[in-house]
């Protein structure tokens, strides 16, 4: 671990580090936790351990579908190595049932199956709180171009698909789901940031209860408690040997 | 005018009235105006005949290249008979130069150029404040396909350029406009409503000087002053003899 460099970046639930090697870097997941614009905080013990593990295993799951993305390996619970990337600042929601601010802004019903699912682009901006885009605006302010706004649309397809069905097999829909992307070296579009409870709407498969950060958004019941649910069901005991967690 | 029936809808500054041809409408423009989501309102004298000639004006010049309209004939000032369109609740925004909402929500510059322009739909829905929309949501929402909305964005790029070019004949900048769209009897998309100082940002190309509803919007000088200059750099003698007006 002594390999881990200087503080790039620190944001509002993860830290990125130098690497040794100048074209990685290392993902801590801390165990902070905030919403609403960043106006409700806290700190959730093994928020940050959670989180590394169930979104290593859901960036493995998509690397064997050969999605390019960030992740390179789980170093430790909370410390992720993974290509350095120039991030796009874009917010790519995907959205397989209406819920959350769809809901708010919206006429649809809760709980509405959205086929075809629907894909939003908000711009990563706290200034500006973080508005939805349209093609035109994203292009008129540079963010990016129209091909990879396409590129980006499809991959998202790709993983919403992957996902919803790997989540389905562990009693978890999939709702909704935020990704980021970035840049490699190369100028490849790969997927970056995480994959966990805290970017993505989980409801129990049965139950429909919710297994994610709404329940901290809307102060309903143990946040962690949940997290621990879907990690149980996502992470299986031969993902802990291979990563040499006991 | 006996021929004017019931009225069928009244809106926030025009008023739709049956006529005696059941496909066909009178679309009365009334002097209220209003900004704010409706939170300022007033009533300007004049205000609802500079905008009807001003609007039969432009629907003509749309009208003769091609540009499938609404608009019939101006019956008397501030009366037009128009096709019946079952409208489609979208505002069809289109930019030329950042202004507005667009300023308020969005990191560009005051008079920025947009190269291409910028076209952004929003829902028409007092309720939910006119949300921006993307094609997803509008596809979601069952307000119009893919296809309708591919087509209302040719047609709004094309009336863009013929507008842009018309006006600045007249010494007129079209910074932005707003249009709605709806279907006809045959399903074919028609362009509705109006064009005037209340839909578009026009602005005087030698001055910059504000000439539309921004000076109601903002509470600076006299709204029909500038309503007129516009009326009189587009209507010309000929277009009143032809309508018979004095």
């Amino acid at each position: 671990m002594d390999k881990i460099g200087n503080l790039i970046y620190a944001g509002k639930a993860k830290d990125v580090y130098e690497y040794e090697d100048n074209n990685k870097v290392v993902v801590k997941f801390r165990d902070d936790i905030s919403a609403g614009d960043g106006e409700k905080k806290d700190s959730l013990v093994k928020k940050g351990y959670y989180n590394s593990l169930i979104s290593s295993k859901l960036f493995e799951v998509l690397e064997e579908s050969s999605i390019k993305t960030q992740y390179l390996k789980l170093l430790k619970p909370q410390y992720i190595l993974s290509k350095k990337l120039k991030m796009i600042p874009l917010e790519v929601i995907s959205r397989n049932l209406a819920a959350g601010s769809l809901l708010r802004n919206f006429p649809f019903q809760e709980k509405q199956k959205l086929e075809p699912p629907i894909i939003q682009m908000d711009y990563k901006n706290d200034k500006y709180h973080d508005p939805m885009l349209n093609d035109d605006i994203i292009i008129a302010l540079k963010i990016s171009t129209k091909e990879e706004l396409n590129e980006i649309r499809a991959i998202t397809k790709k993983i919403n698909h992957l996902l919803s069905k790997f989540l389905d097999e562990k009693e978890i829909i999939l709702v909704d789901f935020k990704l980021e992307f970035g840049k490699d070296q190369d100028g490849n579009i790969v997927l970056g940031d995480e994959i966990s409870p805290d970017t993505c709407r989980y409801w129990d498969k049965e139950t429909l209860d919710t297994l994610d950060k709404d329940i901290f958004r809307k102060g309903q019941g143990n946040v962690m408690n949940a997290y621990e649910k879907v990690f149980n069901r996502v992470v299986d005991e031969d993902d802990l040997k291979k990563w040499n967690i006991d």
